[in-house]
């Protein structure tokens, strides 16, 4: 099996990327021209997509900002979904989880409903909050271990009574209940050191790694710590620092080049590396 | 402030009962006759909620039965908001949380575009990914605490270096984040002498205490421990207890009969005691 895995690691080595563009798509943030049209998010995803589809390995799919406008943000959701090349992984960043009849239903949604082929669940709730969404082998399920933000400090750090921080507890249940290869977890770019002490701790597991940008993490240290052994095995996630570029844009095209300007560079820096 | 607070007391109150309707409307569970119709959800939903308000505080829409329908099955939860008698309190079971630029969209969400009076999140990334849904003054933000799954076992209830569960951690946070009496926890119900102590300890938190009925919690247990000093701020959710009776049912109404004898003997249970 290992279907989801295989395919993250064919496409890093055929495309020398790791790269993951996060569709955060927000109407207040986006070029003023999108606003204007009959669908301001999918238009813009449309030439977000059209602009980063050589380099990106996968698209995540940040269900917060379709959310936020309801019925119609998540019509958005939807149709963005079939402008995304088949080849390349699509994850739903959702962090759901709850008990397991309604971790089934959530798993349901976005593996069967909108087939994505991977999601970001939360861990506090344990295994039988998991154990849904890791029941469907050839998908990926990455499971929250250490944020990039703040507020990891408040638990996800907090040291346990045998001495190991509450991350790496939920790191090694993780290592236990994958199917298939079919488990990762979430460790943020923004603590480079952490990153390679997880990484050795788990060579196995598929790494998702914001924070690159926006957030302060480097490419380059998420790139040197994340990988595994093989030089595959991790997906790097950019979202503010591609989809919004600075400048005035006159046209899609306009937009959509200083778009590709930023993935070339960021592209640049991984080929070098993978 | 405190209104939402203040609300759900004063309800308690009048109605002598803490009873939470949970809304885990799912299609192959419901009584056949509902399945015939155009819109399954939400025409059940509707003789639930005419069943059960006399003697609900609040209901509870468990979003994952929604989006496990995709578009057709949040506008069913949108519906189903239309129909929920304006005294009671509406909470999205939701259980979400992200970095706060994106918590922020959860939080306008659930608290603006669909204008819930309440929402649950899940603690595991601290105190940015939940102040976006704490700086709503006047809406209730529950926070996960102590569940009543078997996965609690697996993080929940960790010790820490310093002595205290996981849980009791995350609980001394929430006490610092609430704004305005607009914190709550959710502790679940089957486990009776964890919750006292929990209510102990937080004396002044709104409690949402699901796990009585299917998950196997005592109605008797979560009231004596987890209401306040005053008898109130603590609200007990019943989701397949009360929409599942046992049973055939010819007619909507002779369904709704069997729903308002379920809602009956836990109500006259409640006003034994509140």
């Amino acid at each position: 099996m290992c279907f989801a895995r295989q395919k993250v690691d064919a496409l890093i080595r055929s495309r020398k990327s790791v790269l993951c563009v996060g569709l955060d798509s927000d109407l207040s943030k986006m070029p003023e021209l999108f606003r204007a049209m009959d669908r301001p998010v999918l238009e813009f995803n449309r030439a977000v997509i059209r602009a980063t589809s050589p380099y990106a390995v996968a698209y995540k799919i940040n269900t917060a900002f379709y959310e936020a406008d309801g019925l119609g943000g998540l019509r958005d959701m939807e149709d963005t979904l079939t402008l995304l090349p088949p080849e390349t992984l699509s994850i739903a960043d959702a962090k759901r989880a709850d008990i397991g009849n309604t971790s089934r239903k959530y798993a349901q949604a976005f593996f069967e409903h909108w087939n994505f082929d991977a999601v970001t669940v939360a861990p506090y709730m344990g295994e039988d909050s998991l154990e849904p969404f890791f029941s469907y082998e050839d998908k990926l399920v990455f499971v929250l271990c250490l944020t990039s933000n703040q507020g990891s400090l408040d638990f996800e750090e907090l040291l346990l009574e045998d001495g190991r921080p509450l991350y790496m507890a939920v790191l090694d249940k993780v290592r236990t209940w994958s199917r298939n290869c079919n488990a990762g977890v979430v460790v943020g770019a923004t603590k480079t050191e952490r990153l390679g002490e997880i990484r050795r701790s788990a060579p196995e597991l598929c790494f998702l790694i914001p924070g690159v940008g926006a957030q302060g993490g480097s490419l380059e240290g998420a790139l040197q710590s994340g990988l595994d052994t093989a030089g595959a095995g991790a997906l790097v996630n950019v979202s503010r620092g591609i989809i919004y570029p600075e400048g005035s844009f006159a046209s899609v095209a306009e937009y959509e080049a200083a778009v590709a300007l930023k993935v070339h560079a960021l592209h640049e820096e991984m080929r070098s590396v993978l």
